[in-house]
């Protein structure tokens, strides 16, 4: 498995916050942010959101920036949170006026990714759901999400759309809380021959919804649906993009066992939130950290572990755990 | 809407568990059991166990004793978790014989469904999953799971087969956790041409998913998938299976009006435990408490809340809700 | 019991946050805030950070404007938090230079407290703790943090130090994060004769915790620690400070009762996060939420209520609650 | 640190729960259950229950076996869960006969510790609570369950009363849910001159409590509460009792490090439910995973680790993790 890392621009930003609300560092123009981004040994992809990050003002610019640093572009993230017209709801509101405006947001961010050569659209639905009990007619929030993601996906055939899904937060509900509930939209849309929508899983966002990730991988990918990836850990229930393995980190080392086994070869997307940390710093200890760990596999090498998991016999596992960690009682 | 309630026979059993192996009480023959919940007022429906509540042996007596106290066969549940036999799996046991033997269980249950008349075969895969790190093939899993699924909804073409899904317990983790995941195996079997599974939605397995039940029952209505619902209620993490309504109140009122919308037509089961508390008035209770509700919603009348809802207004929704609980500021 | 309410001044602001760097609203002068709470029926008190809302510069201004309008200062909350200098630490800072600018900072905020009459200084620890395993030294931490609150509640011997516990966010993980933490805390300081340290329960931040609130009060009036509430209320954990009672509708009704019951007699604080609910309105049905389930409580009866609740019979609760509710089966 | 290991001999028992009410395995006398244990290599002392496991009748042979296997006595724990009279509290009991019986079973449990030498009573107050919402005067419940603690530690003045807390299970709501709230009770017992009650830590219990165990132990051993410890694992929120590490695997090497730090000399208590797994091996394994890690610290080196902790930076962390983990990117 090829390990080709990309990491967000906004990674680099000021990191404004409501703990924050000045940010963490100062602003600076996108060049800059990518010519920091070159700094970072390994890496040799970028995400960016349309349209504070790449918009059609800068889009040539951008590319010819990337091309100097020799980056790929990877995937584009039309802001459908971030702004105060989406606080009740962007692709799924009950607003139509909105909502059009929310499709139309998608489509000229798709119009950016093809002129980036970026093949994913990243949609993180963060406020596709709801903040209060009885405020909500569900039954037209899921017509009108699923209707709005049928209509970005056709406009972008050629490209594929990456869900991000989210439990919570910034809205109190969401209603891609998990895997399995994107999935059903999934399943839904091929079922009338749109075949082009998939997931990008965020792996806090997945501990957010109490997955174990190396089986929520493996569970997408037998729909054929594992796009991209956002790698990163989180403590309890605050979502603040940690070192990717920085907590979880044997569910980590059995997550890039089944990366391995299913075949995954997209890219080792990052997303992380630096606050005081400097970023070209994080986002390199970050891959670090992903190919030590991938390392440490390799080392024991995969038919062994291949062999031990057949086993399906814990007494035997927790040997195998102790070998992968390099160590003896 | 029509409020037919049923529950669990094994509610008025005598409820071994972890934490108290001898049982809160004595242990009784079925009939006597039957003739426990007939004392409940307005109780018209049972659920079984099979073999463990009914069986080959058995079936005729109770088909008789259900017949002398005007009770209807709802659903059997085969004993799918509670036996050391599927400690590591059942319906996804990565053992060929194990996985036989809970599909042959899952027909036979199928077969006494058919003698009583009743129309849901409810599989709880409470050991349908794993238990720790490392140790599973979860891409086997997956398939044997799914496609043992695949075998008994054939088998019982003619039989409601719902999935009643949970997050954990009594594996670590387990494959149909949530509502997302059941739905992303009940469209895949469309795919297939299976039509006949859907979802037992059990409120609190659905809290356990972080799951809002009135927006989970629209979801699962889009797909025509509601087949059942085991009514409860949960403090946190503990699954005791409380009075419904009891500590989730606002939610379950809400749940109650999005029953009413979507047009819900099966029964209110009862999932209860009582331990100390009598059998017979607990299940008394919980349907006074759903009853009770229900006629807050219709006394404020269905078309005004739909309107209130309409508006999509949080601060017209705190006015209703302190209308529908008959209070004033 | 009177029911005296206050809320933050920052209700009233911007809205700022990461999923919305441009704020919901306008920023507006103090006086103006305050002369929007003016339109709150029944809200008599309010609560200000320092420096950012009442500082040294303002102070006489602000004061004039609360007595026109005639407010009552109730809480100066020093800002400890909000701040790029705070990112790892402020009163537990292992920095020694940070660590005497946050104690500094509360010196500051109780003058002002001095200044306005306020008779709390509420303390919300939001960077006392950690981001990432193994990057801190917790006895120094620990040591820090209760060596700092004890120099503030010396300096402030005869204002209230309400510790606002809360478990994570901003920081990854909080020292205080809850309600028994902050009593370990509190007994600690006691035996150092400090007598002037308690708590200020955040109801959603009491949820993050998974306590019962009704019970979590009265743990806190055993020790005679509870100095001030912050009501609202949560969805999951996401921490978006919603209308009080607009989810966890009946645990806020027997809080009200406990309230009640060990003779509260503090302010009622409200601590709102509108986005984009226009705030006057969310404060006034805050006020209207929670007299309504008072006046429900009342309707019933305290006397009654108490015998039921002795009776320790969770056949008799679900009557009362349907009584307090005004419905019947 | 001496890394000394002992078990709880119901590890080696039957294994009867609510999902498994026939057990897993066969029910065998207590004799060969310590047999059993002698088996395991480097487990060194062992814990009961009283009166289920160990009572007045068989208490000699006990010792006899304990001494012929050269098992050291450890902890006593009455049982004050596992039957349905203290299905509505035991030692907080609202039923003040109830109440008397509990804490004459400590009594007992407190007689029978000093006949086997045992230093160490664990109270696991899975009962001390509730179960539903408005049942339960909290007041009284608090001021049964101090009073009841402070009267079983004044009759075993010379023993070590170790609280072993839990969020939830069996019932619903337990009033010593957290460390926090256990370390209340002990400074308010200290004030009265009560010197001998500290804290079991199990990591599980604390995992539901979402603490980080390293910080935890800390914070306990702050108020030289740390009396034991219960290690094992948990996934999500079903308490199993995996093996020690075999999920939380980082936490569990940086737990290691600080019970070094903090001086901690006491056992290394091991609380496990083999369920489908041969108890012996389970133990086995456990002690193993624990030395390993131990190990892996040892050779980086203590000084080592605490220099990079002392620098309080991310960056530097993600290195020594690395370094712990014996690989390289």
């Amino acid at each position: 498995m090829q390990l080709r890392f990309s990491t967000g621009i906004w990674v680099f930003g000021a990191g404004i916050e409501r703990f924050a609300p000045m940010g963490y560092k100062s602003a600076k123009p996108i060049v800059d942010l990518i010519k920091d981004a070159s700094k970072v040994d390994g890496l040799t992809g970028l995400e960016f959101h349309y349209p504070t990050e790449v918009n059609e003002e800068n889009v040539k610019d951008v590319k010819n920036t990337l091309s100097v640093y020799n980056f790929k572009a990877v995937g584009i993230a039309p802001v459908l949170s971030q702004e105060a017209q989406w606080a009740k709801g962007a692709l799924s509101a009950l607003n139509e006026n909105t909502r059009r405006k929310a499709i139309d947001r998608c489509k000229k961010a798709i119009d950016i990714a093809r002129e980036l050569g970026a093949e994913i659209l990243i949609i993180w639905p963060g406020r596709e759901g709801f903040d209060f009990p009885f405020t909500t007619n569900y039954v037209k929030l899921w017509n009108n999400y699923v209707s709005s993601i049928k209509e970005v996906a056709e406009y972008g055939s050629d490209i594929k759309i990456a869900l991000e899904y989210k439990m919570e937060d910034p809205s109190s509900y969401l209603l891609h809380g998990s895997a399995g509930r994107a999935l059903a939209t999934i399943l839904e849309l091929r079922m009338l021959g749109i075949k082009n929508v998939g997931i990008n899983v965020e792996f806090a966002h997945a501990k957010l919804a109490k997955e174990y990730v190396p089986e929520t991988i493996v569970l997408i990918s037998r729909y054929n649906a594992l796009y991209h990836l956002h790698l990163n850990d989180i403590f309890f229930d605050a979502d603040l993009d940690l070192f990717p393995a920085s907590v979880h980190t044997l569910e980590f080392i059995e997550l890039l066992y089944w990366l391995h086994e299913v075949g995954y070869s997209g890219w080792f997307g990052l997303d992380l939130f630096p606050r005081y940390i400097d970023a070209i710093e994080m986002v390199q200890q970050s891959i670090y950290n992903v190919k030590a760990l991938y390392n440490a596999l390799e080392k024991v090498g995969w038919a062994k572990i291949r062999n031990v998991i057949e086993l399906n016999n814990p007494i035997e596992v927790q040997k195998l755990i102790r070998e992968i960690l390099g160590t003896k009682p």
